[in-house]
């Protein structure tokens, strides 16, 4: 691994929170609004687009990149491997039903990461030595994931045991309807790192939603 | 370029007849599907699921390589560089959306055929080199690619014109609402290799139609 692998590596473990958006929904200027949340304390940032093109990822990703870059922060690309490495991206993050993670790691080679979408137990104890991170989740039903169904806290408590017993060792990340508020059962469930969508995105001062996540993951009172 | 390279190309050089279909479209079983109609002469078989997510395509992409495979054919994945990958696929075709050539090339490597589609006449003279071959139109309106307007036959006539006087030299095919009746004026217009999509999937006799398409190519009357 080279050191710009292991740069990635070191943000990676330090991370804590994690913004997945789509590049439309951001609110006003998706410049003014990366630097808003960066600034505020986002350190990963994932672009979703799920129905999109790889040519209209490819005109996004520039903004996403520099807007990283200017806060030390990583990003992510959502299911596409080629695309991640097309655009420079830190890293490509797939889901159950995307390219396998041994296949997602040889598209992109040993220096980027690698994220994994878990959604039980028994899918986050089988998760491939391929993935650096994971997600577990969602703990609640979302509308970013249609279809899919809650799992709960059991899963939370279950990634945190793994971790203080030394099963797993890789940075997990809760997902799944977590705001200001349902963040508190969350942490209390054993959670130190945390994946939003919309309470962020839709929130009316995300860098303010940014501040009070942050502090609940650091176990004061949210604000 | 690897062996493997060169007679993917031989391949394509010769091919006259190129199926683009999704994986659940086909009439039948799949597998019957494809060795009726590879039988009946198609030469190239392209994967298309615009809206499938990559664990889908990899699951359905066996079925086609082995089909290929029976029948000496090419097996191209639509869209994907990773996904062909892979599955082992001899090429990836993409669109003027999709990831561009360049890009696409470096995710597949030299020994994959890829293929460009192309709208006009100035998109068709400045296809870059990485693509090993071109299709032009949709010359039709078709229901397959919605919001595309038709172009006509004049990009067919250029392509043609190009090919005679040597400015091309790379296969290319025409494409959009080619049957086995309009497939007469195509010809006329100078395409000697065409790609359907319904003039096979959803015809009554898919090996019937297969065998009408070829010999509109070979410029004897369609029975």
């Amino acid at each position: 691994m080279s050191r710009q692998g292991d740069a990635r590596r070191e943000r990676l473990s330090r991370a804590r929170l994690y913004l997945v958006t789509d590049a439309r929904s951001a609110q006003g200027d998706l410049d003014t609004f990366l630097d808003s949340v960066l600034t505020a304390g986002v350190d990963i940032v994932q672009l979703r687009e799920k129905e999109a093109e790889a040519g209209d990822l490819l005109r996004w990703c520039p903004t996403f990149r520099a807007a990283a870059d200017r806060h030390g922060a990583l990003f992510i690309v959502n299911d596409r491997p080629d695309v991640a490495v097309a655009a420079g991206a830190d890293g490509v993050h797939v889901g159950q039903n995307d390219l396998p993670p041994a296949m997602a790691r040889a598209a992109v080679g040993d220096d980027l990461i690698l994220g994994l979408s878990t959604h039980s137990a028994a899918e986050y104890d089988a998760s491939p030595s391929e993935a650096d991170y994971l997600c577990v989740g969602p703990v609640h039903a979302t509308p970013t994931k249609p279809g899919r169904p809650a799992t709960g806290l059991g899963i939370v408590r279950h990634a945190s045991a793994c971790e203080r017993d030394g099963a797993e060792t890789r940075p997990w990340f809760a997902i799944g309807g977590i705001d200001t508020e349902t963040i508190l059962e969350v942490v209390e469930a054993g959670a130190t790192r945390v994946a939003v969508v919309r309470a962020i995105t839709e929130s009316p001062i995300p860098a303010s939603s940014v501040s009070d996540l942050i502090e609940a993951l650091q176990g004061r009172p949210v604000s």
